[in-house]
């Protein structure tokens, strides 16, 4: 029985596909410190769950097809204090930042159409815009330049009459770059200028480290035929299992095919939807807490990974990964070695490795993905253990 | 800003469409009888409540992509008294039965391939065959036919070599029809002599009214490669809001397909599925209440509807949904009527109009759909008031 040549093109998720051995490892008594999901050890609001023990209705109904009216409230308000003023009409709530994108896609993509994604990039860009019929185009970046893309010289020789949109995250997922207010104006020039969405994913939006104040490319004049915002509840309130994000544009045609979508779908979880709600009144001291903690772990990983000889990475500035360039030939090779042969006091460490975050062919086998999202104290050991791992598996 | 082709090739909610006028006749003291939306009034079993307040982790984390074992443990449980067994690898829990579709769809189609779908038809099935590039090619029905569709005449000729599946629902949505064994065995004939998916939607396989007992196509021998069940747990637990579905297949390779789109996605919401794997411990009289309570609103819906001069529609055999056809020339013109103009005492009634469930040009213009899911006293209120609505319609 034949499947569509799209999910053939499609690939197993890189963070995802170690799964196995990594389950083998554990049976065998080994420790695994998972540096590679993006899974935050943060707690989340209790206010989450007294929403939904506070839900007294008999019947668990379907919410509106748009979102509930208090969730859509409650992403405005945030936006006002971002400085965006957004209308309820302008806000679609989806089954988390996913839902968003593959939304997105199939709203603006047929068969062949192109999607500019600085490189490396989020896996699960490649799968929603292939779902969509779509092609990544990959713009090409080197971790030397710290994953810069954001220039006219790397983007507009790529820009052709199937090139559909632009789509990045800033702070970026894998590498933790965060665009500075010029880069984004000068992607949203080009977008305008060309014709293209600009499809922002802004899930990280509150993980900066450099104490500049919360912003979004919404604040971007004239860009409202062609932004579209990708935003999430999963890591700002480290609620990822909550599935609860949102699709933000005023364009007002693109919103009322992704309505269309959303009606085929019915609704998003009512009550995962009313837990929503009330993380959105959390106070400023949540965040400053979560962001002290997060640049603590970033300066635990930056400082224990130059440590280790041959290996490169750039300072990350926003979100919690990072990409390294390790001194081994293949760094999937070198993960099975983790998982199959290498332990230290019956421990041993997981990273995503960077192939996987490349469309390019070869690009990013000696690269690594972190996610730094566990305690200090067990990413320096799971650092140390790379350090070992790295001796150990060049001199076999 | 161009949106994609097959966006545009899709069609707004017609069940919904009509949401803007009740509004408005709500703002004018009006009080609609709600014929038209499948939402259960039947309370929701405790036990999904319960689950979710027992939850006692502190971080709400991302699930497993596939579903939480606990869940995919109770939906073979279920498969099992239902008699057919399936491996904890041949389910993937879905965000609702929708999400399950959409990726069914996404994992089987291309450009320009065709799905058969007996009409009238689920609307949503029309926007989640574009939404992956394809076409729905109806397969015709009559009301006087009471809707059947199985039969080789009727298939065959339609069959071609884009021809990739047969997608159906029993019992059904719109029509309430429900398929005799050797009507499944003859489509699963056809699907297996011509090479195509046969899906099957399952989602309302409790509500059937003649005392035989649960069966699923999932007993058919020799379908492993073809078959793709639907399933959810919206209407079996009355539990819309949940969103929480199924897809299940033995075809290894499909599954494959489907898990990638599954890890994209990274997981469906963690609390729902926790609920949703405690309601099946809910226990068969839960069921016995149910589907008797849905046995007599269907006898008094059928019954009224009978007593309208010039209506026409078939005793449904199961789901909660009629279709009938009305003495009027455009059912849409109608509920635009009953909604602007119409009303009895300060009541007026909808119903979903006929037309959006077919793809032919023309077709269902005098039909409308009811979904019986209201109190026996309301749906007789509810059919008195569309009987005067009709005779004041037509006396204009």
């Amino acid at each position: 029985m034949k499947l569509s040549d799209k999910i053939a093109r499609c690939d197993e998720s890189p963070i995802r596909k170690f799964h196995p051995y990594a389950v083998a490892a554990k049976k065998r008594g080994i420790k695994i410190h998972h540096l590679n999901i993006g899974q935050p050890d943060i707690q989340t609001p209790p206010a989450y769950f007294e929403a939904l023990e506070a839900f007294r209705r008999p019947v668990l109904e379907y919410a509106p097809s748009p979102g509930i009216p208090e969730l859509i409230e409650a992403v405005r308000g945030y936006y006002a204090r971002v400085g965006v003023s957004y209308g309820a009409d302008e806000i679609l709530i989806t089954t988390g930042g996913s839902e968003a994108l593959l939304m997105a896609m199939l709203c603006i993509l047929d068969e062949g159409d192109e999607v500019l994604v600085p490189e490396p990039f989020y896996p699960n860009y490649h799968t929603f815009i292939t779902m969509a019929g779509g092609r990544l185009c990959p713009i090409a970046t080197s971790p030397e330049e710290n994953y810069q893309f954001a220039s006219r010289e790397k983007i507009e020789p790529l820009i052709h009459e199937k090139t559909r949109a632009i789509l990045f995250a800033t702070p970026g997922n894998p590498t933790g770059t965060t665009l500075r207010a010029e880069e984004i104006q000068l992607l949203a020039d080009i977008a305008k200028e060309r014709g293209l969405y600009m499809i922002c994913d802004e899930v990280y939006r509150e993980f900066v480290y450099d104490g500049s104040p919360l912003t979004s490319a919404g604040k971007l004049a004239d860009m409202d035929e062609n932004l579209i915002l990708v935003d999430s509840v999963s890591k700002r309130f480290s609620a990822c299992g909550a599935r609860i994000g949102a699709l933000i544009t005023r364009n007002k045609q693109l919103m009322r095919g992704a309505i269309k979508i959303a009606q085929a779908r019915l609704s998003v979880a009512t009550l995962d939807q009313l837990g929503a709600a009330a993380l959105y009144g959390v106070d400023a001291a949540y965040f400053d807490a979560t962001r002290e903690e997060y640049r603590r772990r970033r300066d635990t990983c930056y400082k224990k990974l130059m440590e280790i000889p041959g290996v490169f990475a750039c300072a990350p500035q926003g979100a919690f990964y990072t990409m390294a360039t390790l001194p081994v030939d293949d760094t999937e090779a070198f993960q099975l070695f983790l998982l199959n042969e290498f332990e230290d006091k019956g421990e041993t460490v997981m990273f995503a490795p960077g192939s996987g975050f490349y469309a390019t062919e070869g690009a990013g086998k000696s690269e690594i993905r972190i996610a730094y999202v566990l305690r200090c104290e067990d990413l320096e050991r799971a650092l140390d253990l790379l350090r070992m791992a790295i001796e150990r598996y060049n001199a076999r």
